[in-house]
C-alpha cells in the first residue's frame, strides 16, 4: 500500500469519527433516543422526557466529552462496579504504553527507518511511497543502526514489564479493597457443590443436610438444591410469548373499546381470540405448577451450600471435602442473578468429556475459518484480484477504487465473519459447564481472544493455506526466521486495520447503530407503556470487547520497531477508546454482573504474549537483516520476560481467585456487630432458587403493570 | 549383536546371580556380617549373637528367599510402612505387565517377526543370527503381518492402562487406610509458614503469635521459629568428631592403664592428650552453648506452626493467609526427623530464584552428560572402535573378548558414570528450598528419572552428538520417523543392558558389596562397642532406585513390539527384584521417613510417558515399513491415553497431596476420645527443634555409654 492510500483511509475514517460524532450529540439530545443512548438512565428512571422542540438539540455540542471525562475513577467504581474500572484500565494502560511507545518509534526509529535504503523505491514522490520505506525492511542489511532497534526492543520491554506489575498490584489492592466495601452478598457465604454421591435410600438433598451438618457443624447453614427444570422453563417461555401477546391484544382492544363503544358487537370475535388466549395461558401455568411439584424428587447431584460465615464457606471450598475427588467438588457460588441455569450439568465425568468436546470443536471452528480469512487477505493484493476477477479491471483502474478496496474493504470484510464468532464462543463456553454468566462470559473472551490472534493476526501474516500453517508450527525453529520475514511484510495491512476496523469500531460503539435502527423500528408498532415494561438496561459484552482491544494491542507491541508508524494510529485508538467507553459506562451499561476485575489477568497474559511475540520477530529479523550478534543478544529478553510473568502469577494471581484469610475474618468480625446479618442469614437459604421454581402468576398480573419475571431475585 | 553374543552375556549374568545368591546367603550366616545384612534387626538388636562355629554356615541355602516370601503385604506394611509397600507394588505391576506383554510378545509377534525375511541374512545358522531377525524390522515392508502388531499395541496399551487405573486407586485406598490407622503425629497438627513479612518492632516470634491468635482463635496451639543455626552447626560437628576421637583414646587408654598400671609414668604424655581434647572439646561446648543463646534473636522468616487439631492445620495450610500471596507462604510440616534443616531458605524471592538457578543447571547437566554416554556407545560398534583404537585389532579379533565388549563393558561403564549422577540431583533438589529429606528425594527422583531417559534411551538411540539431538527436538514433525529408525536398531543394545546392568544391580543390591566391603576395612580398627553406638541403620534410596526401576519398564514398553526378545528377560528382571528387595526391606533397610507413598504418581506418570513413546515410535514404524494407514490409525491412541493419564490425575492426585476433611474430622473426633492427646498437644511444641539448638552435653557424657546426639528428637 502506497502512502496516498494510507491517507485516503485515514481522511475517510476520521471524517466518519467526527460525523458519528456530531451525529451522537445530535441524536442523544432527542428524547425518543433515550432508552438508546441512556438506558441505564432511564431504567433507573432518572430522566426527565420533555418533549419541548428547541433549535439546541439539533446542533453538535462537545459537551458530552466534558460529562464523560470529568467522573474520578473512584466515582466510576461506585456508579459502574470494579469490572468497568478494570476494563478502563485496560485503555489507560494502553495509552501509556503507547504514549512511550510513539516518543521512541516516531522520533528514533521512524527516522532511522527512513534513512536506509534498502527499498530502491523512487524517493522523490513522497504520496506516492510504499509505507515499507518507513518500516524496518528499508535499513540495510547488516547496518549498525539495527542496533537502535535492538536497544529499543529492550527498553520497550523493561517499560511495559514496570506498567505491567504497577497495573497488577493496583488491580489486585484494588480488588481487596472492593471486597472491604462491599455489603454482605449471598455469594460470598456460598458454594456451589457438584458430584454429591447417589444416595442410596434418601434423597440428595439428605445426603447432603447429612454431610454438612457431620463435618461443618459450626459453620453450615442451609443448601439449596438444583433441579433439572429445561421442561419447565421452556413451558414458561411460551407462558412468557403467550403473556406478551395477550398484553398487546388487551391494551389494543381496551382503547379500541372506549372509542367505539357502540360498535361492541362487531368485536366479539376479538374479545373472543383474548378469552381464548388467557385461557390457554391459565393451562400452561396449571402445567406449569403441575411440574413444579412433580420436580421435587427430580434432583440433579448439585446444591447451593450455605454457611454462616465467609470464612466458613472459604474453609469448605479450599479443602478437598469427600475421599473421593471427583464427589463432593466445591467451587464458588456466583452471585445470585448471576447463574447460569440451563447447563446444569453436574457429574464429573461429563462435564469432563463435554470439557474435551469443546476443546476439539474450538480447534476445529479456529482453523476452519482460516478460508474467509484467506480469501479477504487476496483483497489487498490487487493484481491478484484482477487475475482471479479479470472484468474488474476496468474499475480497479481508478485509484480511488483501487485505494478504497486495499484500504477498506478487507477489514469491513472480516469484522462481518467476525461478529458471528463471539455467540460461538459464548455456546462453546456454556457447554464446559461453567455455572455462572460471568465465567462463560470470562472463559469466551480467552477463547475469542486466541481465535482473533490466531485468525486476523497469523492467517492474515502467513497468508498461506491452513495445512501449511499447522505444518510450520510443527519445526518450531524456522518460526522466528519465518515470522521475521512476513510479519514486516503485512505492516501496510495492519496500519489500515487499525484507521479502518478500529476507529470505526470504537466510534460506532458510541452511536449504538443497531439499537438505534431497532428502536425506530419498533417505535411505530409498539405503545409507549408496553416499552417501559420489557425495558432493558444492556450490559456490555466484555467477551466480545475485551479481545477486540487486546488484539489493537498485540498489533502495536509486535509492530513497534518494524512499522513504528502504526503507533501514532493506535495511539488515537485508545485516546477514543477510553472517552468514549467512559460515556457508554456512564450512559449505556449496567453491569450484568460483578466479577471483581477477575478479567485483568487475562489483559496482562496477552500483554507478556505479545511481546514475546515481538521478541521472536525480532530474533527472525535480526537474522534475515544479517546481524546474528544481535539475534543472539535478544534471546535473554523472552526468557527473562516470561520468568517475570511467572513472578507475576504466584505474586498477583491467588489474590484474582480467591480472597485470603486475612479478609475474609476480618470482614466476618465486622458484619457480627452488623444488626442487619441475621435476616440476611435468613434470606439466605431462599437467594438461590431456579427462576423456573418461582411461582408462576402471569393470569392475574396481565392487566397489572409490574414485570411478570422474577428472574432477578437478589438477596 | 548376534545371538551368541547375548547368549554369552546371559551365561555371565545368570552365573553372576547365583554366585551372588549363593555367597548372600552364606555371608549372611556369619555373626560378623550382621550389621551389613541384618541391619535392620541388629539396630533393634534382634539378633543373637552366635558365635560358635558349624559347618551349616558355611553351606548356601534357600531359607532366606522363603522368609523373604512368606510376609504378607499388611505384615510389611506394619513392618515397614507404607513408602516401602509402594515400591514393592511396582514390581508387582511390571510382573503383571509383562506376563501379559511376554505372552502376547514371545508367543504371538515373535514367530511373525521370524517369519519375515527383510533382513537377508543366513537361515541356516541360529546362534549366529543377529538379534534383528526377532525384532519388527525384519518383517517385510508393507506386509499385512504388521497388523498384527498394530492389534498388539492396541492391546497393551489398554490392558496397562487398566492396571495403572486399578493400582492407582488401590494405592489411594491404602494411603488413605495407613492415615486412618495411624498414630497422632506431630506433622499432621504441624504447618510450615514461610515468608512471614518483616516486623518493624516487634521479633517475627511475636508476629507469628499475633497472627494466628487473631486469625485462628480457636485451633492455634504454638509455633517453634526456625533460625540459622550453620554455625553452631559446624561446631557441633567439630565437637562430635572430637567427642569420638577422645572416646577412642580413652577406651585404648584405660585399658592400657590397667594393663601397665606400674609404668603410669611412661604415658603421662598420652593422658596430657586426652586431657587436652577434653579442655579443648569443653571450649567448644561453650562456644556453642554463647552462639545458641546469642542467637536467640537471628530468626528466619520461617516458623513451624501447630495446631489443636489436623483440620485446623489444613484449613491454615489451604487457604491463602495474608493479602500477599507471597507472604506467609505456608506448606505441610514434614516429620521432626524428616526436616532438613541446612537449606532453610525462607525467602518466597530467594527461593524462586534458586529454583530458576537449578532448573538451568539441571538442563546444562543433563545435555553435557551426552559426553560420556556418546563415548561409551561406541563401544557397542566394534569396528568404529578399531578404526579409532587400531591397535586394539589383535585382541578384539578373539570372540569372546569381542563378545564381552559388546555385551558388557559399554553398560558397565555407563554404570559407573551414572553412580555420581545421584549425589549431583540430590544436591540440585536440596538448593531449591524443599524443606524435608523426603521432600527432596522425591524432586531428586523426578530428576534423575528424566535424565535417565534422556540419557540413556534417547542419547543411545539418536547417538549423535549433542547438539544434533536437540535440533531433531525443534522438529517435532520429523520425531516419529526419526525415532522409528533409530529405535529398533538399538534393540540389541538395549537387551545386553538389562542382562548386564539389571540383572547385576538386582543380585548385588542383595549382596551389598560396598557396605560389606567397608566393615572388613572398619573392623580391625573399631572396637567392638564403638560400632554399636555409631551405628545406623540404612534407608532405602528411593531417588536412585525408582528411576532405576522404571528404566527397564520404559525399555519393555517401548520394546514390546519392535523386539519382543527383551521381554523375558525383564520378566527375570522383574521377578529377582521383587523377592530381593522384599528381603532387603525386611532385613536391611528401615525408613528414614515415611511420605505415604507419595512416590506412586512418578511411577504413574513415567508408565503414561513409556506407552506416548511407544506410540510414536509406532506411529514411525509403521510409516517407515509403508503401512501408512496404521501410522494414521495410532494417532488416536496417545490421545486416548492422554486423556485417561488427566482423568487419573483428577480422581487419584489430590489424595497424594493432602487428606481431604472427611478423614481429618474423622481422624480429630477419634483423638478426642484418647486420654494421651493432651500430653501430645503439649509435647507438640517442642517437636520441631533444629538439632542445632539441642542442649549440649558432650563432655559430660564422655565415658557414658549412650548416643551423644540428640538428632531424633520423635514426639
Amino acid at each position: 500500500m502506497i502512502l496516498s492510500a494510507l491517507l485516503t483511509s485515514v481522511g475517510i475514517n476520521l471524517g466518519l469519527c467526527f460525523l458519528f460524532f456530531a451525529l451522537y450529540s445530535i441524536l442523544r439530545n432527542q428524547p425518543g433516543n433515550i432508552p438508546v443512548y441512556s438506558p441505564r438512565l432511564f431504567g433507573e428512571r432518572k430522566t426527565e422526557q420533555e418533549d419541548e422542540f428547541n433549535l439546541e438539540r439539533l446542533l453538535p455540542s462537545p459537551g458530552w466529552l466534558k460529562r464523560a471525562w470529568q467522573p474520578s475513577e473512584d466515582e466510576l467504581l461506585s456508579i459502574t462496579g470494579l469490572d468497568a474500572v478494570v476494563f478502563m484500565r485496560i485503555f489507560t494502560f494502553c495509552v501509556k504504553v503507547f504514549i512511550i511507545a510513539c516518543v521512541i518509534g516516531v522520533f528514533i526509529l521512524l527516522p532511522v527507518n527512513f534513512g536506509g535504503n534498502q527499498l530502491s523505491y523512487d524517493f522523490s514522490n513522497l504520496p506516492n511511497k510504499t509505507l515499507e520505506s518507513f518500516s524496518i525492511s528499508n535499513v540495510n542489511d547488516g547496518s549498525n543502526r539495527l542496533w537502535v532497534h535492538f536497544c529499543a526492543a529492550y527498553v520497550f520491554t523493561v517499560v511495559v514489564c514496570c506498567l505491567l506489575y504497577y497495573e497488577y498490584k493496583y488491580i489486585s489492592l484494588k480488588r481487596i479493597a472492593y471486597f472491604y466495601s462491599s455489603k454482605p452478598q449471598s455469594h460470598q457465604f456460598t458454594i456451589l457443590v457438584r458430584g454429591i454421591p447417589a444416595p442410596s435410600s434418601s434423597s440428595f438433598s439428605e445426603v447432603v443436610d447429612k454431610f454438612f451438618t457431620e463435618y461443618h457443624p459450626s459453620t453450615y447453614l442451609s443448601h439449596t438444591m438444583v433441579r433439572r427444570t429445561n421442561k419447565i422453563q421452556s413451558l414458561m417461555n411460551d407462558a412468557e410469548k403467550l403473556y406478551r401477546t395477550l398484553g398487546r391484544l388487551k391494551s389494543k382492544n381496551t382503547r379500541q373499546r372506549h372509542k367505539r363503544e357502540g360498535f361492541l358487537g362487531l368485536f366479539g370475535r376479538k374479545v373472543d381470540v383474548v378469552d381464548h388466549y388467557e385461557k390457554k395461558l391459565e393451562d400452561i401455568e396449571d402445567n406449569v405448577r403441575l411440574e413444579q411439584s412433580s420436580l421435587a424428587g427430580e434432583e440433579v447431584p448439585a446444591a447451593f451450600v450455605s454457611f454462616k460465615s465467609r470464612f466458613g464457606a472459604a474453609i469448605a471450598l479450599h479443602i478437598q471435602q469427600g475421599i473421593n475427588p471427583t464427589e463432593w467438588v466445591t467451587e464458588q457460588a456466583p452471585e445470585p442473578k448471576d447463574v447460569y441455569w440451563p447447563f446444569f450439568s453436574a457429574s464429573f465425568m461429563k462435564r469432563w468429556i463435554f470439557k474435551i468436546v469443546v476443546v476439539v470443536a474450538y480447534i476445529a471452528v479456529t482453523i476452519l475459518f482460516l478460508i474467509p480469512v484467506v480469501v479477504v487477505q487476496g483483497l489487498t493484493h490487487l493484481d491478484q484480484l484482477e487475475t482471479w476477477l479479470p472484468f474488474l479491471k476496468g474499475v480497479l483502474s481508478l485509484s480511488f477504487v483501487s485505494n478504497l478496496i486495499t484500504g477498506y474493504l478487507p477489514s469491513l470484510i472480516l469484522q462481518l465473519f467476525l461478529s458471528i464468532v463471539p455467540p460461538v464462543m459464548i455456546l462453546f463456553s456454556s457447554m464446559q459447564g461453567y455455572i455462572s454468566n460471568s465465567q462463560i462470559e470470562k472463559s469466551a473472551c480467552i477463547k475469542l481472544l486466541w481465535f482473533t490472534v490466531w485468525n486476523i493476526f497469523f492467517a492474515n501474516v502467513l497468508s498461506g493455506s491452513a495445512l501449511s500453517i499447522v505444518n510450520i508450527f510443527l519445526e518450531p525453529k524456522k518460526i522466528p526466521s519465518l515470522l521475521g520475514e512476513v510479519v514486516p511484510a503485512q505492516a501496510s495491512f495492519f496500519i489500515a486495520y487499525v484507521v479502518t476496523s478500529g476507529w470505526t469500531s470504537v466510534s460506532s460503539e458510541l452511536l449504538r447503530l443497531f439499537p438505534l435502527l431497532y428502536s425506530f423500528v419498533q417505535r411505530p408498532f409498539a405503545g409507549k407503556d408496553e416499552d417501559d415494561d420489557d425495558f432493558e438496561v444492556p450490559s456490555i459484552p466484555y467477551h466480545s470487547e475485551i479481545p477486540r482491544v487486546l488484539f489493537f494491542q498485540l498489533l502495536g507491541v509486535t509492530y513497534f520497531f518494524l512499522a513504528p508508524l502504526i503507533l501514532p494510529f493506535l495511539f488515537v485508538y485508545y485516546c477514543l477508546g477510553y472517552i468514549i467507553y467512559r460515556n457508554q459506562f456512564l450512559n449505556v451499561y449496567a453491569p450484568k454482573f460483578e466479577s471483581g476485575g477477575k478479567f485483568w489477568p487475562i489483559v496482562h497474559d496477552s500483554t507478556i504474549f505479545s511481546l514475546v511475540l515481538m521478541h521472536v520477530i525480532a530474533i527472525g529479523i535480526f537474522g534475515l537483516k544479517k546481524l546474528p550478534l544481535a539475534s543472539s543478544l535478544i534471546i535473554p529478553l523472552p526468557v527473562l520476560t516470561l520468568i517475570f510473568n511467572a513472578y507475576c502469577r504466584k505474586r498477583f494471581l491467588p489474590t484474582f481467585k480467591s480472597y485470603p484469610t486475612e479478609c475474609l475474618i476480618k470482614k466476618d468480625r465486622k458484619d457480627q456487630e452488623d444488626p442487619t446479618m441475621t435476616e440476611f442469614l435468613e434470606n439466605l437459604a431462599t437467594a438461590y432458587q431456579d427462576p423456573a421454581m418461582m411461582p408462576v402468576r402471569y393470569s392475574r398480573n396481565v392487566d397489572g403493570r409490574s414485570s411478570p419475571l422474577l428472574r432477578d431475585v437478589e438477596v
